[in-house]
C-alpha cells in the first residue's frame, strides 16, 4: 500500500492529546491567547558534560509548512471531531515568535534551547514534533561528538543507515553526525541533500561475486581509480592484505591504493601486523580504515594499545545512539496571557528539585570571561535584564545557592538568535560546513574539564537573582494554590 | 532550507559502496547475472526467544518506486561518475523477484526472511534501504510484543513520538508496535496512513494553562465527553484525584468518567490509593491508566506488587528499543550466475560457525505437529526439497548436530509468499489489524517455554540433510581456496 494521501502533511504528526486540548482551547475562546514554552533537557546523555544541539534546521521546515491538509482534516472528522472546529484547524499556521540557539550550539541542562511565544494552540499542537526533532537529532550530534573527541585528528566516517531507526533516522542521523565532527557519510541521499562528503568502496560481497580477491581487487581498481580495498572476506593477514599489496603492485600508478578496511577480527592486533605488510612492501602512505560496531570506548582503547589506525568507520553505536537511544528533552509552559490581557508566569512543581521549571520570559548568555577567553558559565536571566551592561555578576548554582562566585571582566553572548517573527522567518540557516565549524569554536570556550568523556566536571548554569527570586516567588504560589484545591 | 529536490527519490537512499560496486559491475558487464541474497537477523534481541518480522509494507512501496530521479544522477555526476554509467543508472528499476515471510512472522535466527533474486546490480542497490527497514520494524515489533506478553489482556498504548528518531520511526514504529500487540497510538499521522485506533486526553501544561485542576477538569469535560483526567500536576492523591471525582459527580451522566492517569511518583502505591477514592465515590468502572517510563519489566513487577492498573501508555522504551536499540540483521549473497549461465552458490566464511553463511536457494518451513498443533521447530531446505510431502523429517541443529530427532505426523507449512515476480507485485498486503491477528495465531503455534521473557528456551531452526550437505560443500571449497590465495 503506498501512501494513499498524497496531501499528507506533518501537522498530524503529533500526539492526540494535543488535538483535544486544542479544541478544548478553542471552545472556551482562549486559543490564541499568548503562551511562552520553554523546550530544554534536564539530564545530560552519555555521561557526557555538555550535549550539541542540532534540529533547527529541520524545525525551521516543519514550522514554514505547518498546515493541517484536507485529508488530515478529513481524518479528523472521521474521528469524531465536529465540523467548526475542523473549518477553524483549516485555518491554522504557525505565526509565533522563536528564539533559539544555533544548531551547533553547545548547551547544557535546563537552559531554554528553544523559546516559543505563540497563540497557546500553535503552540500546543507543535510541541511533539519539535520534541521528536531535537530529542534525536542532538543526541547523535553529541553521541558523535564524544566520538570525534577521542578520535583526535583521525577522520571518523557515518557508516549507520543499515541500523538506523528508519529512513529519516538515516538521513538526519548523518547530517547530526557530521555536526558532532564527523567528516564523511556512507548515505548518498544525505550527502546530496546536505551537501555532505560521502565516501565508501566495496562490501565483502563483492570478492564473494567475483570468488577470490585477486580478481575482485582488479575488478575495483579497473573502474576505480582511488582503490580502498576490503581485506577480511577469507584470512585478512594471510590473503586480504598480501593480496591487496600485490594488486597495487602490479597496478602501479594505475590506481591510487588509499587504503585497507578491516571489518572484523583483532583490530589492534591486524591493524599493526598489516601496516607491517603495507610498509615491507613500500606502501607507507596507504591508509589503514577500521569499522565493526565501534564507539569511543572501542575507538580509546584501540588507540590505547597502539593500533596502526589511520581512520574510522562508525555505524550502529553512533546513528542509534546505541548507549542511550533517548534524550529527555521537554517543553514547558512558563507564561500565559491572563484573561486582562497580562503575563502570567506559571511553574511545574514536582518533588524532586530538578524537575521544577523556571517560570518567565528568558535569555540564556554564556559568561565569557575576558582574559582566559573561557566561559565562567552560563547565565539565565528574565527578558527584561541586560546583564551585558552589567560591570559583575553574582553567579550561583540554582539548587545549592550558596555555591557561586562574582564574575568580573567578562561578555556575556545571548546563545539565542531570532529565528520566526510573528510567523515570518528572519533567520538564515548556514550551511552544515559552517555549523561544524560553530561547534569547534564552541568547544574551544570550554575548558577541557567539561570535555572529558569521563566524569567530566559540572559546567555552571546559573540564574539571575531576578530569575531566581521570581522562581521562588511562583513556587509559594502553587503551594499556596495547592493547599487550597482540597475538594468537596 | 526546505528539501531543493523535489524529485527527491529513495534509490540515493543507500551506502556509496553500493553505487561503486555497481559501477564495476556494469563496467564488467556483469551487472545482469542473477543473483541470490538471503536477508535475515544471526541473533534474537532482548533476550527474547522469538521476533516479529515487520515491514514488508514498507519494502513493497520502496521496490515499486526504484528509481534515480534525474536531481540524483546530477549528483552523481557531480561526485564524478561518468555520463555512460549515470544513463545506465537512470534506466535501472527493480525486475527481481522476492519471497518473504509475511509481515507478522515469527522468526528466529538465520532464517531467510526476505530472498531477493535479480540481476546482480539490483539486488546490490537495495541492500541498505531493505536493512534500514527491516532492522528497525523488526526490532519495535518484537519489543513490543514482549511487552505485551507481560501486560496480558491490559491495553498497552504507544506514546513514544516525542522520543522516536526523528519523523520515520515515530510512524512506522508505532506500527511496527501495534503489530506487534498494542492496541493505539498517540501519534494521529499514524492513525490517519494505517488506520489505527488513536488515544489520549490532555497533558500538564492544560491544568497549568488553566492553574488549578477544578477549573482544567471541568474545561476539559465540557468539550470532550470522554474524560481521561492527567492527576499528577500538582499531588495525585491530595488534589488530582479527589478533584476529578468532585468534577465527575458535578457533572455526572454529562460525561464518562472513562479514568484517571498517573504519570509519575509511585505508581504501584498511587494506583492503589486512587482505587479505592474511586471506588469509595462509586466510580468502580473507571480505569486506571499510567504511564512514565514503562517497559516489560516495570509492568511485570507493577502487576507482581499488585497495582490497580488497568491500561498501560509506553513511550521511550518500547519506540527506541531502549534496551537494545539496533538488530543486525545482514544481507548474504547466497548464489550467483557462472559465466555459463549456471547457479554458483556462494559462502562467506568465519572464524566464528554461527556467522558461516549457508548457500544456495532456499525456503523456510515450519513443521507442526499434527497431534499437538504445536510447532516441532523450523526446517531450512534447499528449494528444490518437497520436506511437505516426506512423512518423516531428520530435524538436527546445525552447528550442533547429534542434538536432533526424527519427526513424523507432521504438517510443514512453507513460511515465504511469493510478493515480486520478476518485479511484478503479485502480494495483497494485508490491514494492519489482519496482521496483529496473525502474529496472535503464529505465537499460539510456539510452546510457553519459547515465550516467556527471561531464558526462554532455544526454538530449534534446523538444516535439511541437503543443505547442511551442500553448505559443507563449500565450506571444503572455500578452505581450498583461502589456501591457494597466497599471492606474489
Amino acid at each position: 500500500m503506498m501512501n494513499k494521501y498524497i496531501d499528507d502533511s506533518f501537522a498530524l504528526h503529533t500526539d492526540l492529546y494535543q488535538i483535544n486540548m486544542a479544541k478544548a482551547y478553542w471552545e472556551d475562546n482562549i486559543h490564541t491567547k499568548k503562551a511562552v514554552f520553554d523546550l530544554y533537557f534536564r539530564k545530560l546523555p552519555f555521561g557526557n558534560g555538555y550535549v550539541i544541539f542540532a534540529g533547527l534546521e529541520r524545525i525551521i521546515d516543519y514550522l514554514q509548512t505547518f498546515y493541517f491538509s484536507e485529508s488530515d482534516l478529513e481524518y479528523l472528522k472521521e474521528l469524531g471531531y465536529q465540523e467548526d472546529y475542523v473549518d477553524f484547524l483549516r485555518t491554522v499556521r504557525f505565526t509565533g515568535t522563536v528564539r533559539a540557539m544555533k544548531e551547533g550550539e553547545v548547551v547544557f541542562g535546563n537552559e531554554p534551547i528553544l523559546r516559543i511565544e505563540a497563540p497557546l494552540i500553535e503552540a500546543q499542537l507543535i510541541e511533539t514534533a519539535l520534541l521528536n526533532i531535537v530529542n534525536y537529532q542532538t543526541l547523535i550530534a553529541t553521541k558523535a561528538s564524544r566520538i570525534k573527541q577521542v578520535a583526535g585528528d583521525q577522520p571518523v566516517s557515518e557508516f549507520g543507515s543499515r541500523r538506523a531507526h528508519e529512513f529519516d533516522a538515516a538521513l538526519w542521523g548523518t547530517r547530526a553526525a557530521y555536526i558532532g565532527g564527523f567528516s564523511s557519510t556512507s548515505n548518498v541521499r544525505a550527502g546530496k541533500r546536505f551537501g555532505l562528503p560521502v565516501s565508501g568502496t566495496h562490501a565483502h560481497s563483492f570478492v564473494q561475486a567475483y570468488q577470490d580477491e585477486y580478481t575482485a581487487f582488479h575488478k575495483y581498481a579497473k573502474s576505480h581509480k582511488d582503490c580502498v580495498f576490503l581485506v577480511d572476506t577469507y584470512d585478512t593477514l594471510k590473503s586480504g592484505v598480501p593480496t591487496a599489496i600485490k594488486v597495487a603492485k602490479e597496478l602501479g600508478d594505475n590506481i591510487n591504493f588509499v587504503g585497507i578496511r578491516l571489518d572484523s577480527g583483532d583490530l589492534a592486533y591486524l591493524s599493526k601486523e598489516a601496516r607491517k605488510l603495507l610498509d615491507q612492501a613500500g606502501f607507507v602512505d596507504t591508509k589503514i580504515f577500521a569499522s565493526n560496531d565501534l564507539d569511543e570506548y572501542t575507538i580509546m582503547s584501540l588507540n590505547a594499545q597502539g593500533a596502526k589506525i589511520d581512520a574510522w568507520g562508525v555505524g550502529t553505536k553512533a546513528i542509534t545512539a546505541y548507549d542511550q537511544p533517548a534524550l529527555g528533552a521537554v517543553y514547558k509552559l512558563v507564561s500565559i496571557e491572563d484573561d486582562n490581557g497580562q503575563m502570567r508566569d506559571t511553574i511545574k512543581i514536582s518533588a524532586s528539585p530538578e524537575k521544577v521549571t523556571t517560570p518567565g520570559l528568558k535569555k540564556v548568555y554564556r559568561i565569557i570571561n575576558n582574559l582566559t577567553k573561557k566561559s565562567e558559565g552560563d547565565y539565565i536571566a528574565l527578558a527584561n535584564e541586560q546583564p551585558e551592561k552589567e560591570s559583575k555578576l553574582h553567579m550561583f548554582h540554582p539548587v545549592h545557592t550558596y555555591i557561586g562566585n562574582f564574575v568580573t571582566n567578562f561578555t556575556a553572548k545571548d546563545l539565542h538568535e531570532d529565528i520566526f517573527d510573528h510567523g515570518t522567518l528572519v533567520y538564515e540557516s548556514p550551511s552544515v560546513q559552517e555549523i561544524q565549524s560553530y561547534v569547534g569554536q564552541q568547544l574551544g570556550l570550554l575548558w577541557d574539564e567539561y570535555k572529558r568523556s569521563l566524569n567530566p566536571a559540572e559546567y555552571p548554569v546559573d540564574l539571575s537573582q531576578a530569575c531566581w527570586d521570581n522562581k521562588m516567588k511562583n513556587i509559594e504560589e502553587a503551594k499556596k494554590h495547592t493547599r487550597n484545591a482540597v475538594p468537596v
